[in-house]
């Protein structure tokens, strides 16, 4: 048997960033009757995964978790999870392993977060595995079509959601974000590298200095992915955080890319989201209406 | 004579909002042998104006702005400087000629900037004014070709210049914002309403929580025009506190599109740039090298 031959019950390795996803994908992925072998990333991965007895690796193990997978049978494999900074590898004294792919993943270390992630990918497809979605294993916890939680969004809201959609899409074709806010028929702040959580947080500050005018809930937070986003590299996902987040924005609701986004501890966002009177919706292709 | 027919000695009505610009451009236009007439928005223009003797107007005397440009004989109308919040008509108690042009301009109030000061060109024009841009009558405000100030931007500054001119290009077609920040290959912010200085700010708290890896000055504001933008409506400017903000952010530089954007307070601009040792460079269509 080589490495690259799977057997029929052969766990599928998750290699986990920090955040609450990776548990859940693990959990939703066993849940589904699926073999799951986790790795966490030393310094980012949660002690939520303890429960998985993850293999525990740090950025200069790359040799060793190759190894690690190849041993433990596995051919498909799973990224998820946030890593809270660029690794500097350079700054890393690497196992043999890490070295010798050190430059392909130093290139890879320039462009935006999707070429890099894309870039990743490949290396791994090097080496014989096949690297899959989170998604793929685990499709309970993505954003459906329509309402979601909460009411249906009106006419101001619809026109909202097509505004900063628009703009996401035209970003995404430029590898920038997958996040925009539209507040009164205009869009009002586009996701870069801050993240989704920094730019509500600056839509809340536009309100409060006047620079936004709107008289009680209104605007829309749409998430959705990237044209052409390799969903293994990078799901788009929110949770209560960006619930609470948008509704300290004011705004109206969140509307989500149906089966392109993840929803993170789904009762309490979705609980979240009814306590603050905000809507939910997944949305598929042109947004009608408004 | 009728109020639209200009005399050859007739003064140009300045519409002052905040900010040093509005003085630059009447003391511009005064030095090339225009004569101005200043109106200052009540709450918005600054005292620097005092020595062109405006004439001050709140927003709900719409009426007056009119009668007293029509008999200072006025046909060219400027509008220059910064409101800093949106004006609610709603709340103010107008005269007459307001009133009546009321529901245009709550109509204007929906919809981007661009759009709004589209549409207020429009309500002058309707009434025998005709709008001309500030750089019409300053035009030694603004930005050149090539090196403005500082060193030639390299090749890694090119190719951000590149990627940030694009990102602003494909959010001004969506009426978003006028700048952007690239560096190391990957575009890190898009201005929305929060304006260039906030975005700055941004990218400064990037590079401190590690969200964004660079050794030394690295990266390139990119500020132009939006596509199709009407410069009689909105002007792209920087001044001192633009270079100090980029500073702050450790950018290498700022690049400006030639003749679109005001360059405020000039000798300190430059002097700022060159304290701090970013660039300042001006660029005409595409951007070659890198």
């Amino acid at each position: 048997m080589t490495a690259s031959a799977p057997r029929s019950d052969a766990p599928v390795a998750v290699i986990c960033g920090g955040g609450v996803l990776p548990a859940e994908v693990l959990e939703a992925a066993q849940a589904a009757g699926r073999k799951v072998f986790a790795i966490a990333i030393k310094g980012e991965a949660s002690e939520a995964l303890d429960r998985f007895r993850p293999v525990s690796l740090g950025w200069g193990q790359i040799g060793k978790l190759f190894d690690t997978m190849k041993k433990a049978g596995c051919r498909d494999v799973v990224l998820i999870g946030g890593v809270s900074r660029r690794p500097d590898f350079r700054s890393v004294a690497g196992d043999l392993g890490t070295l010798r792919r050190l430059p392909r993943i130093v290139a890879a270390l320039k462009g935006g977060d999707d070429s890099l992630l894309v870039k990743v990918i490949g290396i791994f497809e090097d080496e014989g595995f096949r690297v899959i979605g989170a998604h793929e294993i685990a499709p309970s916890l993505l954003a459906g079509s329509g309402v979601i939680a909460g009411a249906q969004p009106d006419g101001d809201a619809l026109r909202d959601m097509r505004l900063a959609r628009q703009a996401v899409e035209a970003l995404g074709r430029l590898d920038i974000g997958q996040a925009a806010v539209a507040l009164g028929g205009r869009v009002i702040a586009v996701e870069g590298a801050e993240g989704t959580d920094a730019m509500l947080g600056r839509c809340a500050e536009l309100r409060r200095n006047g620079r936004v005018n709107a008289k009680g809930r209104a605007g829309v937070l749409v998430k959705r992915a990237k044209p052409g986003q390799d969903l293994r590299a990078d799901l788009p996902a929110i949770g209560p955080n960006t619930v609470e987040a948008a509704a300290a924005a004011g705004l109206a609701g969140i509307a989500l890319e149906a089966g392109c986004v993840f929803i993170a501890e789904r009762e309490a966002t979705l609980a979240a989201a009814r306590g603050k009177g905000l809507f939910l919706h997944g949305f598929e292709g042109e947004i009608d209406g408004g």
